[in-house]
């Protein structure tokens, strides 16, 4: 086991009807004036956004809303809602929404606690923050973990990078976490939510450090439960306790629990942001999906062990003790079937991504040549060319 | 899955060495001056008392010293450390050990927090302590979980009364968890600390809480690392992973992870709070493992399936679907023969407890009469005797 820190701060209020609480909640932490920030009209058109707002007003909060915010989160949304707490003067912000609202009210809230800086220097490491305006969340999509996070990701419309980095000023304050607004997610955003907890658990365990039993045995734990409640939330969206599941496992997976004691480098994560940064119709979800089962093969033959033990612990295959790499490409298999039967894209054809762009994409990954991406297989510029290549189909 | 709230704030700093960064963490906070709680002599034996205090220094922090805290730390004790706190004008509180030592701390903390206050009188739920000084560990001994949990257990020695209560004031801010400090703890000390993580996980896996299977995987499977963990630990004592996976367990399973989404009540911690509370002598782990085998067999009818999953999720044991008790009591029976094969007690004779004391003891679990146990059998004083009988082997 490596040395690790894990802080999660993050006060989280799970269950039904949880979100009704909020502008209790609000208070109790003595916030004056809130951005309510969230995505498209689902929130609006389901009456959630009124709930909170209502919630806030009940407790004498004032609030400006800012809507409107995308998949894959540009820097142009955020510096919108740096300047309206700039001018409002907001002193909390309440992200409404799924990962993109959470991701884009953390980098407003890095923007707006330090005026003088330029937001986007936060994602090219040259700067950190030092700190933020708090942010609370009110959760309507179970995948990103972001309502547990140190992580925050956005997109520069202007040059089509993804950039992403952790700061602790990225956990949120609170996260209220009720399963019952998930029902309306539809089938492929669930399937992608699915896919999304599960890559963040298996992007964690495909790891070269060794000695991590208990670590393992919760992930695998978790990877089973996010599995079972996975087919059940695709046939039936209003069952409460996949809902839950699901929900759980998503603040779970990314909130460094399922890391303690390994080094990680999320290379299939990595590989996703430059295929959704230059395709931004292509949803996080879908993209990883699409990747995970080449990065998988491509990856397996260094740890074929490893990929049994996923085979055994997860899939509750048999081991083939003679050839363990049976057991290891028939998880492999077992997860890719799992998320066709999802709806979810195996390969990048499906997607539309053009072969002759994988050249850049693998370009951009390597951030111009300047890194390569350790692993199980470390990765540099001709591994990620033929993984993107293995995922063509 | 029934509604919660998962707040786990503590900062914790895990691994090798760790310990000698105690300085460096305490000045981050600003901290002026602090009382160095701490046990018997092996603290200082070890050394490590002095290279906490020599790390303090090294960083300009002032310290007074208070040793002397033993198993079942006691009121006196805390009183004696709200006494130099306040005269001292000590801003932090620093505990070296395990426990005792972290419980003392914390009892402290809420009674030099609030001057004004009877500190007892939060133990016996007559008041509540708003605010209390903020409390940093370092950790020799896997086992309490207080290193991140809200609960803190003082003894009345005037009385002879055990009692806890949970507060938000009791997490720690942080917790150096160095498992190599952990190494010269004897075997009776550790078979004590595995019983009583086991028995954290055990207490809220055998509730009546329904759908909570996340949580129950995310149990068997730290139960299972615990059990493998702890036969390695009594066999080779410096054996870094096996200590590692005990102190990480340690944590997670007094943290609200192992008890998400469920309802729980301590019974076996209630029964055994009596026990120690009556004969000071008998550690908390000792007396855990002499009640819990007697406590289960007595509850296993009222819920032979959840004991059957036990036994064949946690101890890998076949399951006899014809006769599910058969599983479920052989699962009992491994842990009974595993806490005797790390020289724990699994009776009450053992532990030369006198069976005309029992009454006693139950008298006293029902806060004389005033309170029943609920769970998967309610306990009101004629199960508590039944349970403290069978337990005299």
């Amino acid at each position: 086991m490596e040395n690790f820190e894990f802080f999660t701060p993050t006060r989280v209020i799970f269950g039904r009807n949880t979100h009704l609480k909020v502008g209790t909640i609000v208070k109790e932490y003595g916030f004056k004036k809130a951005l309510v920030h969230f995505g498209g009209s689902s929130a609006k058109n389901s009456g959630l956004l009124d709930a909170v707002c209502d919630a806030l007003k009940a407790e004498g909060i004032e609030y400006v809303t800012l809507g409107g915010v995308q998949a894959n989160p540009t820097l142009a949304m955020a510096e919108k809602g740096i300047g309206l707490c700039l001018k409002e003067k907001v002193d909390f912000i309440l992200a409404v929404g799924g990962g993109s609202v959470m991701d884009s009210s953390k980098c407003i809230a890095d923007g707006a606690g330090n005026p003088e800086a330029n937001v986007w220097d936060y994602f090219l490491h040259k700067d950190a923050p030092a700190k933020a305006l708090p942010v609370g969340v009110v959760l309507t999509l179970s995948a990103s973990g972001s309502e547990m996070s140190a992580s925050c990701v956005i997109t520069n419309e202007k040059t089509g990078l993804k950039r992403g980095f952790n700061s602790v000023t990225h956990r949120p304050l609170f996260s209220i976490c009720n399963p019952e607004l998930t029902y309306s997610v539809g089938r492929f955003q669930t399937g992608c939510g699915t896919v999304d907890i599960m890559a963040h658990t298996l992007e964690r365990y495909f790891s070269s450090s060794r000695d991590t039993a208990l670590t393992d045995r919760i992930a695998e734990g978790l990877l089973k439960s996010v599995i079972e409640a996975g087919k059940i939330a695709d046939m039936e969206p209003d069952n409460y306790e996949a809902r839950a599941t699901l929900m759980w496992a998503g603040s779970l997976s990314h909130n460094g629990l399922t890391s303690a004691g390994r080094s990680f480098v999320m290379q299939v994560h990595q590989l996703e942001h430059e295929l959704s940064g230059m395709y931004p119709r292509i949803a996080h979800g879908a993209g990883l999906s699409a990747l995970w089962p080449s990065w998988a093969r491509f990856t397996c033959p260094a740890d074929v062990n490893r990929f049994a033990q996923y085979g055994v612990n997860v899939w509750n295959l048999d081991m083939d003790f003679h050839n363990p790499m049976k057991t290891a490409l028939a998880g492999i298999q077992a997860t890719e079937d799992f998320y066709k039967s999802l709806g979810m894209p195996v390969t990048l054809k499906e997607l539309e991504v053009e072969p002759d762009r994988i050249e850049e994409m693998a370009e951009k990954c390597t951030n111009f040549g300047k890194r390569t991406l350790p692993g199980i297989r470390e990765l540099g510029k001709a591994e990620m060319v033929k993984i993107y290549s293995m995922a063509m189909g």
